[in-house]
């Protein structure tokens, strides 16, 4: 049975595509998850995408992940820099996780600046657009396959 | 048809009129709500009054003002100073926004003071006690106004 | 015979329509003055407007509110943030006080951020521009209003 | 009837038991809460013991307790620095409160250390383990009994 | 032979009871220490209860504990946020240490908040008055007895 | 022919007496002058006592001061903790200074606790109300006493 | 009997006019407890004139003060910025609280700059030199004469 | 005819050449103001050259040269870093503005070295002593001359 | 004639493979140069590797690819928090900057955590390890061909 | 023979003219050395104009110039917030040394406010654009004549 | 007669060896006081060497040595960071001055790094363990010496 | 064959006992080698005595030094407090570092005294002036022997 990939998106992105397209580009929500479902499919992998308003439910799916998937790559949007419950949830989860920003945060505001969930990614990848997640799809891929022991 | 107006109102104002009546008076949210639906028909507008303890759900729901109102009031409470989401949810809004706090948030804590929501804000108002609501609602009105050719 | 209300404003507001009008509007500060002295009539004051670049004129002109006014609406523009000797002057005055800017400061430079005036104000007002100071009239004549015996 | 006492438990610590056991030890939750329950029952106090991931959830259940609990022992976990949220539906109980962390969290990274909501608490408990809640059970009937009127 | 316990308390607290009683509750330090030594023997301890206003001392009887005493519960009053002295010795000791204070220190100035003294106690109790000295006996005494090896 | 010492006072000190008499007594600054006009003439010093309002007319002053006067006692008031004109046109004097404040500025708010002013200042005296005023020219005299040859 | 006046002071003091005489003068600390105990007579009251190296012995003599002084005049030396011990002793005490330093410490070294004793003293003197303490007894006459009923 | 250049000093600049010569040089600025106009007239500019003690006089003036002068030299002086009401007077300036300061401020008390003021200036100069004014005329005189269309 | 990208490597990264393998893995930047070129070669680029220990010949560099590279990657190593030559340098190029690091330096100490030179990176890549520099590979080769115009 | 004046230019200057001219300017540094030239000559003065993106390479010819020059004018460029390193070769040269920026750097972002540079320079000139190198030849001729005795 | 050095001990220094012996090695406080008893016999000096977990012993301490020795090598432990007693007390020896710590604090926790009293050490040694006292025998030795006239 | 040790120079060293001797001796550099070169002979040591003002040259020394040398002595100069690259270098040696400053870096500018480097050394010393090196030899030569297994 194929493993399972956790790709979790915090609050508002589900206006993506439509919300400040130069800031964010064009591509909607829907087709990231698009994408995304594809490029697991040829790691082999199948892939969960969520979006959700709610901290907690972000903490639930993470919870949930933790019994479910080989590892999640997370966008925390909002509560990047100041949710203590989405640290710790991320903490719990024992696989590789990779944080995803869409744009640059390093360029932007200082309070958007500095992550706090960070300090449970195993990496961290900004700036590269919608885009992005297909390189966080491959990345995940790897650091999952390098946990697999090989049969 | 009538514009819409969203007020919208974070955590724990459900307890207004009852909660430290000497900070926030005695008049309560369902009788600010009446004063509020009272002004905005005198403006012609409709106003749709609602509060929340999640934030979430407030996020949802200026989402939804962008899609159905022409303005918004709001009044972030527990929020204020520290929601991004919440902060992102209106950046995303096209209308006029007034942010407005019963208290004169600036002479309070430290860590009452400095809003983050404001960086959204057309406009602030704090400190006219539960009365401020209908001063918003004029002040949204004019701005709602301001923004709409005259046929 | 009607009561007095001050509506004292700090440095540079006497440009207020000529100077950067994208951020402040094109009304000028005579013209805001005739507004609020017709808002004033309607709730049955008498508008005592007046504009300085010297903080010490100011603060004597607080003072003699102290004497002669029921209530102050001030913008103190440059002295906002520094300013002791206002803010002591403000603290020693009986009535309300509804201190007002005509940018949402909040926006702005960290230096314009933190009013240390507040700390003196009944309420605050920002961003509503020169139409600020019409709502501010309105605001002051109810606390004035809430604080007269009926008789 | 016997006076009821809420024990809040905020994010994550349904894991309690399974999470960082080296930090958190190895007793679950629901045996936390029979152990409570217990306890509880010796002082002569009914215990409704409840755990949520979401903010909104736990400011709900504090608004509840003002109406139904004799006294709130709350481990507030990932919002403990953050949520004024939580602060201000603590703020609005009347009755004694008690903060308890499982871990000293004075000990912990900074951003663990300064504890929001313990402005309004009556007393703080950290570092016992899970073993501390029954000590905060403890504590919360001597202080609803110091309250309680002698019949 | 019991085992001793360690009550070592700092600076001013033998004005307990007649200083400030509004906020510390009008119980004398003699009182706290018979009630404290009846609790200990009810859990087969022998309590050591001592007060001194010269730091020195107060390290040098951490240090004589080392030796003699199974666990240590310590009020380090006016050294908790400045004595790198009374941390060190409290480092070098072997046993479990309960800090106490009467009030909830986190609710008072900015400078009484940030306890040095923590970093090397296994548990903190605030805010409980001088009862909570007995929680802090009925506290050390379950530490100390995890570790006794059942015989 | 007397030496000159002058007393010079900043904003709102004309308000003495009758602006928070639980903070600043009720001793007018009329009174203040008198008195100190009559400990000055009994150290044989003739007192120039002033007020203003305009931080340009107190540096004007102090400039007098340096070409007219054996000492100054100033309080700045307003100006304390934030004006360099005032500190500048102090460290040009050359004489003795006694810088004082009607209360103890250490005990009230951060943003009054610290004096610019003092850089310049030989001495400082605060908290001993109005009748620090006198204190000030008994130790003023004696600075001035200090540095004059005898003859 | 002649009321009883201590005059407390801290580390090093005992060195005063042999220490670095530019800054501290030549007088020295018998020189001073002599001009004290004559200055005091001249009020009616006792000096009680002490020096110490130890911050546990000056918490000690202040809290002897508290049943034998009418006021106390106070250099805490070394412990001015830092000790919470005689912070404590000192907001213990009944009486009037001068704090006096020999220099103006405003002009010194930014850690010399903020007295937290300051917090429990009535009135603050700096910046005299060694004949500052006379003034200083002159100080706390008055104050103590303040309180005092007239028979 | 001839070009003004407004040339303005702000607060105890009158001073110059007789205070701190070590720092200041020991040139007048009536010195200064006829090296200045010389200097200007090379250039075929008319220099206005004022000093004043009255941040509001400097405003007025300020604003006065918004409609008379192609160009302002100003030294702050005691209003560099804290006058929000200079710099705003500047910001409504249209012409290029020359910040001038007699000694290197950036090597001189933290409390002097960060100009508020240079928000509005074209340029700075600082360190050159009295002569910098001429080198600041050269200046401005180019930066005029920059902006004037040749005919 | 393919499009040339070159990879810049800062300080130090030429013990890649052989420092602190736990933390850096045991690849060597030979065989990452080596990954790298491959990889390129897929994308129909070229890709210049180099190493320096010296700052003044990275800042060369990068305005070496600014006239011969469609792209950079850049692992700035030691200077990746202090650098403004290196951020100069990258802000005066004009394509696409993707900024790698091996490890997830928002994980690490505080001095290493906040990236200057993210200022002027398109994107950013942290912790995937040696292997992160084929992800930035196939990042700024998508980089590069969204901005080439089809032919 | 005539002296020798050092023109030395750090990280990035080379592009001068090329980089961003909106904030720069359109002349290139080579345009730049040949106006100190003729200026420098005119003040009988021989000028060495220099530009390296090393920062050891400008230390040394600091330090050459300590053995071969009458004057530096240096633009430190990126180094300017941070090199201990150029202050300290700065620090040891015996002659005047003026500061030169393109921009007015105190208007940019705040890690490039702050010269570290400026503590050893005689006197500072920011914002005159590449034209302010002439200013600075002016300058620093000046301030060498005035060193030099008239024979 | 051979010249004295004193070498004194702060708080918890009696416990080397036995506490924390991976960071402070196993060589005993009276072990290292017999090596240096040799080494500055050596050099021809007199070694009183002492330990206090007493801040004011330790005053008393440096005011004798003062009086009797020629140079002080002291290891100021739990006092380093905060206290001034110890700082003033240096400060009024006139004589060399080596800090030594055992252990290197610039690599320990920020609390632990900063000394104070530095500030009037001559010399600082940190990080050699228990041998670093002979090392600053051989130091001191040779401060001492530099200043002994030769006979 | 003699175990080599590295002695390395950072910035501006070459001008020792010509730059400001009053703060650093009279003693140049060549005369500090030889007087190592001589010590370290007397221990069966090898000195390398290398000076550069190349931040990027001292990296490679250092990397050069992790396949040469036993130990490293290192007066990073102005790199002390900024480098990053000189600190990760040395982190990856693997003998012991002994961090000379010639100055006590702790009473001079707030710049200069939190040493970055000191992170990575086995021990520091700061203030013995140029005799300070020959120390330092002494000390490593004793951390050297100390890992040295005996034969």
């Amino acid at each position: 049975m194929p493993k399972r990939l956790y790709i979790l998106n915090g609050s508002n992105l589900n206006l993506l595509g439509t919300r400040e397209p130069h800031l964010y580009g064009s591509t909607t929500l829907p087709e990231v998850a698009a994408q995304c479902a594809r490029r697991a499919a040829e790691h082999g992998l199948t892939a969960v995408f969520r979006q959700t308003n709610s901290e907690g439910k972000l903490v639930d799916w993470i919870q949930e992940a933790s019994k479910r998937a080989a590892g999640i790559v997370i966008n925390p949007a909002g509560w990047t820099t100041t949710s203590v419950a989405v640290l710790d949830a991320l903490l719990a989860f024992g696989g590789p996780i990779v944080e995803i920003h869409v744009t640059n945060i390093h360029r932007r505001d200082a309070f958007r600046r500095h992550s706090l969930v960070s300090q449970a990614a195993t990496a961290v990848l900004a700036g590269f657009g919608p885009q992005g997640y297909v390189l966080a799809v491959d990345a995940i891929a790897r650091l999952i396959a390098a946990r697999a022991p090989s049969a």
